[in-house]
């Protein structure tokens, strides 16, 4: 038996505490500073106070096109008594840029002048001295502080250092972050097709890579090191002694990588933090090797992005003489009652919608490897250590993952989920790029609460009434009570069950699910699922308490198709496209109505307009149609409108 | 004479108008599309829904390092009776991120496991079905949407992609710009030294180069082009002919540049709008040519920069298929009266700081040519050209041109300028790149002024009494009743005569300014500087009105500095650093004070305590002693505490 009792974490910090023993031993230090030109220095960090060179401009110019004069020689022309100039005498033809000609000190608009000849122009009103001149440093004077030293240069920036004649500057190094995967069971990234079980692509790696860019540094990806401590410190030691300014160990998903890391970093420099209470991230190791920071980075994906957040970007942003840039935050409403562990600082993902006027976050799922649950997110929220959780209704403030332009752009679907809700999202997202569809996949009944609480623009629901064999409305009836809203039809879809390729057991109705010699897979009680299947039993006159599994549940589509592809079960009722998702066969066994449930006060909204809009389109029914599984021919139809109390 | 009668600007048309013909007949134009790995898709955008290739897992996983057992059989384990379990027969030893072994369905943590031998195990509780077991299809199930096509991938989402093995995906190509300079009297931005009168450097370039990555877009930037029509219609021949989607040709700064570009677009293509009722920018031309936009860019640089940002910038994120994303905008309050152009929508430059627990904004410069309007801006202010101005104290919203958590970290001083400023302006960024020094330099009556309306954290002040010969207590006791404030020393400085190098008229004091051989140039009445000559003439006896061109004044210390320079006058009066900006000779006549004055109300405010802490530091002093003709021996010394009616 392999190390049973490991002592790790003896010393876990919090994480505000690890974050000031980490900004304590690496706030001093810098990157190199280095000369570039500055047409080249875009987002670079000024090393130096830039001071101008020379003036801008550095002449006295005309600002218009026309004719410099001596102010004082024009005082007396006037509409009554105008004046002629002589061109080359006491007027020049200029245009805008021109130096001013000696003894000239103002500039007539073209617009202004009366061309009598060659020679010859007359004016109607004085000129007062310098009007439409640029005098010499209007804009700039030589000796001028133009930018202080540790500024982010912006493209104006650049515009003003070129024309001060400042044609290269100091701006610190990007920091160069060594990346390196160890992990016996990685890939390298660009794996393709089927893997072996137990090994998995190293994908953390490049979202390492890209987040270490968008701190202004520059990455150097390694290749995959193998899980053993010899190989991880020839790593760790090729890694300090290269030109590199921060090195990230990125263990595999495994603890005994961390141990090699830790063990490692204590050998050849100094462990500062070894745990954070922090949840994703919790494994994090930060040390000192050669005087280098060393952060060991966790394993999972999103404690990896996490730990990089925490840690790694404020060093990257310090190692360039910048504080680290805060992120976007907004107040919003907390839609579900929320745990969290005490004494960890948990991160939670959630999806952010505004609803009815309020800003509702919803989280999603938890798990640290879950990198779906960061892609899908609009925001996160960050519960502190010292709270259990959150209560449903509490105001939260919540960081933001996408721009802030799309929180009104998005449009919020909780209850069940359907593959065609996929093709409505992307339609939305191709129509205009803001609008983004968020999703929390709680089934239909948890879709009607929250129409209930006002927490979503619309839901999915296929809830089957079994005394009438139709969908949705008595449950409408019974829970929403007071909530105005209308069922709009979204697809009929084929419910049937999945069996393994070629379908070996020969199962071809439900009927089938009797023999002996078949295992079966079930959905949870109160699923439209559980319920449609126990519906087509009973009509049967059948009792699946005879089926050989039926007290086996799972919670999903896909977690049925996954039982019955590796072998666990024989067959599994699921609707068409998770067959098709894992390749298995599918046997019909009765069509169901999906619909979409969207409050009355949500009607208007633009976002449900689109989606009204694109359901009925011919693009959304050719896609899903080519989906298989799917009838969208009565898709768009109103088929109900209730008021509160009654349908209309 | 050159074309007199001109008719530009015929048809004008609103920014509303030129926005909304420029997106109709751009908005269906997209860059090509290309397949690209994905882990270079870093910031590109999606051309495609992206569907997931595998699941993720892609087998049942242990998720903690422990035992993997089939659940069932363990649930007669507890504390009174503990089960033994036989590695190898029902229990298998497995690492976090194994696969499970057939038959298994749980992993038991490595933590809750007795170790009796290499053979057995116990445990003293049972596991029940799927627990730390990383299910397939858990994070990514193959089949499903990943992400939508129009979604500009962050790291998370390459992570995502990578891991359901999409290793390389379809992208919209990054927008290729040819960006044109134009103009006869251009100078290559990498130009240094002396420049002959005339002649600019070409930074423009450069600036719409860097504006087009921050769009997402490859610039391509091209050598300058002379003023004239043969070279500029060859020019955009072979933009519109090169594989690139949109060209900029950006005027020179005269309007005969600009009515080339006109014609030429007419000529080869098409004129959509040909000027804009927005200030600066106006000169903006938008046409197509051979199905490609074309921008006449306006040649002064904050015109150039308003005109990408308003037509440029919007068309490179729909060309990738995105919305563009909105700026980032506060409220504000107006902190001076400002006028503006009815019929013009005009882009004001301000300073932004918190004072007083107020969002204060005061306009800068506005000159098109004036490129720090913006490096020195924390905002900009759109009036509407509905409007001929704004009220002081009116609530605006003002655009930010700095990261918004610099905000709180902005201090702003109103009032006189002097260059010891920028040292303490480089210093406080040095302490924190957050820390941002803004001022606007409306001399020593105008910052008394700003701190009467609470509209600075700070005033610099130089007013001398000539009664007294002391500096501005008298000026606060009258101006600034009710107002408590402290009055702290930041230097003596020397002003003097500024006269040319080598100083060939023999000018050793203000009594040489009487001989007829000498022309001077003066200040304008009620600044500083004129008050103090006024005093040392008249403590010597001496009647200004006698020197020659003691009637000509100017505004600005570097104003007078480029009089003498130029040859217009033989000498001036003013502060020995504007003689050094322009290498001229100095001779001094007499050291005056420069205070900070600092309202009671901002004294306890930590970036006030970081300027008090600085000007007393040995690297402030060092550093504003090497300028020359500074005494900082004093600096920071409080002179005075008011607290509205009298000194403390």
């Amino acid at each position: 038996m392999a190390k049973p009792d490991r002592n790790i974490y003896l010393d876990l910090k919090t994480l505000e505490e690890a974050r000031e023993i980490w900004a304590r031993a690496t706030q001093s230090l810098r990157t190199n500073i280095e000369e570039i030109p500055s047409h080249l220095a875009l987002h670079r960090v000024t090393a130096q106070p830039l001071v101008a060179l020379r003036s801008v401009p550095h002449y006295h110019g005309a600002a218009m096109d026309g004719i410099a004069v001596k102010a004082q020689e024009t005082f007396a022309a006037s509409d009554a008594q105008p004046l002629r100039l002589v061109l080359g005498g006491n007027a020049f033809v200029v245009d805008t840029g021109d130096p001013l000609p000696p003894n000239s000190d103002a500039v007539i608009m073209i617009e202004h002048l009366q061309s009598l000849d060659e020679r010859e122009v007359e004016i109607r009103a004085p000129a007062f001295p310098w009007q439409h001149v640029r005098k010499v440093g209007e804009d700039i004077v030589a000796g001028e502080l133009l930018l202080p030293q540790q500024h982010r240069l912006r493209p104006a920036d650049l515009g003003a250092l070129l024309a001060a004649g400042i044609t290269s500057l100091a701006v610190f190094a990007r920091p160069r972050v060594w990346i390196q995967p160890t992990g016996s069971e990685l890939l390298p990234a660009d794996a393709t097709g089927d893997l072996p079980p137990g090994k998995i692509t190293e994908f953390n790696g490049t979202v390492l890579a890209s987040m270490a860019v968008e701190c202004g540094a520059e990455p150097r990806l390694q290749g995959i090191v193998a899980d053993d401590f010899e190989s991880i410190k020839s790593a760790l030691e090729s890694a300090v002694n290269s030109p590199v300014d921060v090195v990230l160990l990125n263990a595999g998903s495994s603890a005994g990588t961390e141990d090699y890391t830790k063990g490692l970093i204590e050998e050849l420099g100094q462990v500062l933090v070894h745990g954070v209470t922090m949840m994703p991230g919790k494994p994090t190791i930060l040390g000192v090797v050669q005087g280098k920071p060393v952060v060991g980075v966790p394993g999972y994906p999103v404690s990896a992005i996490l730990a990089f957040e925490q840690f790694v970007r404020p060093l990257l942003f310090s190692l360039q003489g910048l504080a680290c840039p805060s992120f976007p935050t907004v107040a919003a409403t907390l839609a579900r009652k929320t745990a969290s562990r005490l004494g960890l600082e948990e991160f939670i993902r959630v999806i952010l919608g505004r609803v009815q006027g309020k800003l509702v976050a919803m989280p999603l799922q938890r798990g640290a490897g879950v990198i779906t649950s960061l892609t899908r997110a609009d925001g996160i929220l960050q519960v502190p250590q010292e709270l259990e959780g959150m209560e449903l209704g509490e105001e939260v403030r919540v960081r933001l993952v996408r721009p802030d332009d799309q929180l009104d752009h998005t449009l919020i679907m909780i209850g069940s989920h359907d593959n065609t809700i996929d093709v409505l999202a992307n339609e939305l997202k191709k129509r205009d790029s803001r609008l983004h569809l968020s999703s929390s996949n709680v089934g239909s009944m948890g879709g009607l609460m929250a129409i209930r609480r006002s927490q979503t623009h619309l839901a999915g629901s296929h809830l089957l009434d079994t005394e009438t064999g139709d969908y949705n409305f008595s449950y409408i009836e019974r829970y929403l009570r007071g909530a105005p809203l209308r069922l709009v039809q979204l697809t009929r879809r084929a419910q049937g069950l999945l069996v393994r390729p070629g379908n070996p057991k020969k199962i071809e109705s439900v009927a089938d699910l009797f023999r002996p010699d078949v295992v079966f897979i079930n959905r949870q009680g109160g699923s439209g699922t559980r319920i449609l299947l126990d519906y087509e039993l009973q009509k049967l006159g059948l009792d699946g308490q005879h089926i050989q599994g039926y007290d086996q549940e799972e919670f999903t589509h896909m977690a049925v198709a996954v039982n019955v592809l590796s072998g666990r079960a024989d067959a599994g009722m699921a609707i068409y496209a998770s067959a098709r998702a894992l390749r298995l066969d599918f046997v019909p066994v009765a069509e169901e109505r999906y619909d979409l449930v969207i409050p009355e006060a949500c009607w208007e909204d633009a976002k449900i307009q689109q989606v009204l809009e694109i359901i009925v389109s011919g693009a959304f029914r050719r896609m899903v149609e080519s989906m298989g599984g799917y009838d969208v021919g009565e898709s768009g139809r109103v088929l109900g409108h209730w008021d509160g109390e009654r349908w209309l």
